[in-house]
């Protein structure tokens, strides 16, 4: 019988085992991590499963079911430094904890997969999906495994530690040859269902993003020589910029971000030179996505030519949105209402194993619970106990739901 | 006979001397700078005067008049890393001809010093006008003797190495005891004179300066799952409070300059939490400088309100304007006429050793000789030769009638 709560203790029971006052510290590649690792296969110790660990590193616990197509449901036990109890780890223990229930009825009508993927966060190397990109495909070892981490380790190095030859990691992409489904239960991270005040959410698909780093080039001048009307201030174009993107954002109904201002020379007796911030712009359109790039490089044109100064716009990373599929979505859907009464759909900001998954052409879902504070990459982080367990329950709802899916397909 | 060429060519051979492919680098404290201190002391010999070397490491040529009322000329050799070729040592060697005339004429009627202020930029401990302000009095030893370089050695330590003792620096204040006029030539270091097509100028006064750091507090959130309307974004702050100065130093004809930004957490993925920018705000005139730094105030606290964001004003240093000496502006007004034809008042925006010996009740005043593109503290500072030969000239005649005007007080 599915035991909600042994869910919400087992992930206590992780913190304490591999977190310290300062949050969780399951970094991947790590032995702390590696310790998490070997923790979670204790706990399914005694279940009639396969363990295996695949060349991109990514450890796949397997029950058999009457055909070979399978339902996976995934997560990652790996966190960033300094981390929230939930992140990653949530979605592996609930899974596990749904593979339990599974298992103890018998024999299941399709293979039933859960996935611990490795390196999610990418916090150590600035690389996030490592072992669920490496599965579908979108993934070039050569572009990344000279990475350093801050104390000058590669990724080559720190993954060939532990046993996983970067250069072969995409042969664990054969791990998807029977995927039929592919469920992820996620916290929230974000403030959306706290506002509305729902435990639960079907996410529809994640986020397209453009990132960029929009770079203004002025011309340095001292603070009390330069009269204002003669100074060509480089900051000018970022300032403007700034305020314009929320505009954009709200304009198109996605979300712009400017986490970063750099300036140069940046002292305070100096009008800035040099202006670089970094520019992030997510949708779950497509469309609506590639208009807000274009309104920002326009307006970032137009404010240059106000200051005086040039603009220069430098490519940082790029992926399309990812739509998850509509009968899981359904599913999911039925599921949340099913467990908490109401239910919402909602786009995943942040990007998620699950959008590898699907770009693989795996059907696949997300469910979201809500976050508190909308907070996460924080010790902090936190969920009500009551809608961890809905969690687990909706988790499981869905899982039977969609092994029926699978098994008409 | 006066010989601007000579101090055109005698600049020109301490470029060859002290300077490298990136500019001058006669940093003060530093043995590129004690050579070029060695270099002006070869230049002054045979001259009827004294040299001697002050407690803060100034040094004084002294031309020893009919009375010991003193005319000083000022200016320092020290220039920042990858320097112009103009900056301070114009003012010396512009000093040491005017010097060299008066003494070929015999005794002066009144005592004449040329004065090479010690570490005038502040390039190495961000403390600039160390000389004149051990003079002035307006030097605190305690607060600055443990700045450390960005080798970790200390400010005490640097001017140890050379034989200045900073806990005894301000004994240097002697050397004022009967200064009764301080002239000092400089490059303008700004675009004013250039763009009115002038080469000269008289100086009103240095511009008073408030310089703050402005600290936004917001809420860090994920850039994917935080929509516009929940975020509370420290850099807003920043981006309307930089906008808005610009038009506070237009109203009420001041400067005022961010030359730099800081965020964090400064990642890609974040909105910025803590948003941080240096504030310089200048005006000649105490009451409108006041205006503009309540007006920025104001400002910030309105912006922070609309953002949902704190915001805390962190001092970092202030001077009052100070003014120069009105008989001595008309001097100086009068010999850029005679000189070049035309005349130009204006304020400083920089401060220069000039603030502080005005500060320590010394009659004083600056003349401005244009610089090319307004640039300043870089290899590429430049001036016209004939612009700089006239400089040459105006300050002798300055000089000329300065030594009237001290002699009959």
């Amino acid at each position: 019988m599915l035991n909600p709560q042994r869910t919400i203790d087992e992930l206590k029971e992780l913190r304490a085992l591999t977190g310290d006052d300062n949050g969780a510290q399951r970094v991947a590649w790590t032995d702390t991590w590696l310790k998490a690792r070997e923790w979670m296969k204790e706990k399914i110790a005694g279940l009639p499963v396969e363990y295996e660990r695949d060349p991109a590193g990514n450890v796949w616990v397997t029950l058999r079911g009457t055909s070979e197509k399978e339902l996976l449901l995934g997560g990652h036990l790996d966190s960033v430094p300094n981390g929230g109890w939930l992140d990653g780890c949530l979605n592996v223990m609930a899974g596990i904890e749904v593979l339990r229930r599974i298992a103890e009825e018998g024999t299941p009508p399709v293979t039933v997969r859960v996935v611990d993927w490795a390196d999610e966060e990418g916090a150590r190397f600035g690389r996030s999906l490592f072992g669920s990109s490496a599965c579908s495909g979108f993934f070039d070892p050569v572009a990344i495994k000279d990475y350093k981490d801050k104390d000058g380790i590669t990724y080559e190095q720190a993954t060939a530690r532990v046993g996983v030859d970067i250069m072969r990691a995409k042969e664990a992409g054969a791990q998807l040859k029977n995927a039929k489904a592919y469920l992820e239960l996620h916290i929230e991270q974000g403030p959306v269902l706290e506002s509305m005040g729902l435990p639960l959410g079907a996410v529809l698909g994640t986020f397209g993003v453009e990132r960029h780093s929009v770079n203004f080039t002025g011309q340095a001048a001292h603070s009390g020589s330069t009269p204002m009307d003669k100074r060509r201030d480089a900051l000018g174009g970022v300032s403007k910029l700034h305020l314009e993107i929320r505009e954009i954002a709200k304009r198109h109904g996605g979300v712009c971000t400017v986490g970063r201002v750099e300036t140069k020379p940046g002292i305070v007796t100096s009008v800035v030179a040099h202006a670089r911030m970094t520019l992030d712009q997510r949708h779950l359109d497509a469309d609506k996505l590639a208009a807000m790039y274009q309104d920002a490089q326009d307006a970032s044109l137009r404010f240059a030519q106000e200051e005086g100064i040039e603009v220069e716009w430098e490519y940082i990373w790029r992926i399309e949105p990812i739509l998850f599929h509509p009968d899981l979505i359904e599913m999911c859907d039925q599921s949340v209402l099913e467990t908490a009464g109401v239910s919402h759909r909602l786009p995943s900001g942040p990007l998620h194993d699950a959008a590898e998954v699907a770009r693989a052409g795996v059907p696949t879902i997300m469910m979201f619970v809500q976050s508190l504070y909308g907070i996460s990459h924080n010790k902090i982080e936190d969920t009500k106990e009551e809608h961890l367990a809905m969690s687990v329950v909706a988790l499981d709802k869905l899982a039977t739901k969609a092994m029926a899916w699978v098994a008409g397909r």
